[in-house]
């Protein structure tokens, strides 16, 4: 079995596991223009906080690599031109600042070179940020993994694996890691309405390395829990307050509420590249609200409500520090206080 | 806009709305044979607990009209064969079980009469189920409509209106009370998943009435509850344990939880028919599991999970009395400690 690599640059381009035509098929897309990879982010074919860091680090250097400007002036023009539009995609996911704000850093570090040679150390920041994400998702998973017991049932929503980073994944890559240990463990994947990246993603990647998966829709995870069968939920993240508030796919604030009702430890995974201190609470987060026929119109390919009903669509929620027993880190667990 | 009525006798048969054609399209299903009875009620083309009680009342009669019995005892024979059948369909709903057991009754209490005699009692007994479904849901409606105040916003999940009843609802009957009496009113309808009757059958309803309705995925209750924006929540009920356990469809138990959790009352609205005082908590209340394909293939019409991976798919939980606020049933408002 090939192993997989969500994101890389190959052939002049941006190479990517189109995620929307998963589980039927194993697609690639090929990407050379930066408009492209904003429709390709806007759509979710890529998707997921670190896999977004290094779309967006690719993504500058995909678009200015044909820069024509003759001075660094012109130079930064096109790079922050670039950059505004990339970061226009989707609001919530910290990482893809996070990316486009290191490949600013790095045209401006080196302001004094010559232009071609600015371009080179941009495309090698790129490739690092891919080399780190696979790095540190590795370090996430060692140190998430000693809370694992053998025989643990841990309960996951959307995907934080494989396909929400370069290879390996967050809370997922805690998993894999368990499970390389010799661990057994089972997991319960929530489906994850509206978009169903928990059925499509997390379920196809787990039984694809072996792992014991159960599929359940989101409000079936309070039944699970109750029947006692659940050790631990784990989620990912997609941009953290500096107190700890954790912003990620809607129905994990709901999943850690359910938690503390049921005296189920709930923990976040994530780079600290997730980590955004300018913002104090989780209230300074901006929540994305996504189009409302991703509601209304995908199920059965018909309408599944009038077309005159409203709808609220909110792609994430802001999951209180209080209720998160840990956030697991390449660095290590933050534990409360935070 | 003509009044719609979920399940009626006529024709020499049962005239039903098939669900699960809405709303796209509101269909009528003519009924004249006892196993298409059977296939309407498991595909849920007609559902919902109280519109269950008058199918199987209905479908009682419907099943021994024809009978060539001589004898009480070769006819009760008949009629307990249609009652095992009919029965056989959905484990959870109370009322579809209560409907069964009234027209036995019946059917007993006039072992003395003649057949045709006796046939006749049966089909009055159904008329009166059906008659008496309408006025116990204004009742309902009525003492719930007290709960309501002027512009609050409702949470609710699943049907429990029109579509689930004969002709007016149980949770959705005390908001349509509440807003015949004038009041101002919001609801925020869960889509419930797996197959979508907040969605189709709830908006469809209240957007039919001229009321507020926002449809959310089930996964952002909690958001919404967070934000403030929810008042009250109410919900239906299949079957309510002596204790006030209560199953419902599969989600509300998480409702209910989430109400504890932002201090948010939750009330259940059903029937007294619903209560089975011979299961003394909601433990000894049979759960029906429904097909995975429901969970797994309906999604864009094509598998959204590969075909290996496991499901579960409970069609119902049970909310323990303790977080229930309170039952409105046709005889009062029920409340702590039950």
């Amino acid at each position: 079995m090939a192993e997989l690599m969500t994101i890389r640059w190959s052939k002049n381009g941006i190479t990517m596991i189109d995620q929307t035509k998963l589980p039927s098929g194993l697609d690639y897309i090929h990407i050379t223009d930066i408009r492209h990879l904003w429709d390709a982010i806007k759509a979710l074919k890529v998707r997921g906080a670190p896999a977004l860091g290094a779309a967006a680090a690719l993504g500058v250097y995909l678009g200015i690599k044909d820069s024509k400007a003759k001075t660094f002036d012109a130079f930064a023009k096109d790079v922050e031109k670039v950059i505004r539009y990339l970061g226009s995609s989707r609001p919530t996911a910290r990482n893809l600042f996070w990316g486009l704000e290191r490949m600013r850093d790095i045209a401006f570090r080196f302001k004094d070179k010559p232009i071609p040679v600015i371009k080179e150390k941009l495309f090698a920041e790129a490739q690092k940020v891919i080399e780190e994400d696979r790095s540190v998702c590795r370090k996430i998973g060692e140190y998430g993994a000693k809370l694992i017991k053998n025989n643990d049932t841990i309960l996951t929503v959307c995907n934080t694996g494989i396909l929400a980073t370069i290879d390996y994944g967050t809370a997922l890559g805690v998993i894999y890691r368990a499970h390389e240990d010799g661990k057994n463990i089972k997991v319960f994947a929530c489906e994850t309405r509206p978009l169903l990246q928990g059925a499509r993603l997390t379920a196809w990647e787990l039984d694809r390395k072996g792992i014991d998966v159960t599929l359940i829709c989101d409000n079936m995870a309070a039944t699970v829990m109750k029947n006692g069968n659940i050790s631990k939920v784990l989620a990912g993240a997609d941009r953290i307050a500096a107190n700890g508030d954790t912003a990620n796919k809607i129905g994990t604030y709901s999943l850690a509420v359910l938690c503390r009702y049921h005296k189920i430890p709930f923990y976040i995974a994530a780079p600290v590249s997730t980590f955004d201190l300018s913002i104090k609470t989780g209230k300074g987060i901006p929540i994305e609200e996504r189009p409302h026929s991703e509601v209304k119109e995908l199920f059965f390919k018909e309408p599944m409500a009038s077309a005159r009903v409203k709808v609220f669509n909110p792609a994430f929620d802001v999951t209180d520090h209080t209720l998160i027993a840990g956030i697991i880190t390449e660095r290590g667990i933050i534990k409360p206080p935070y």
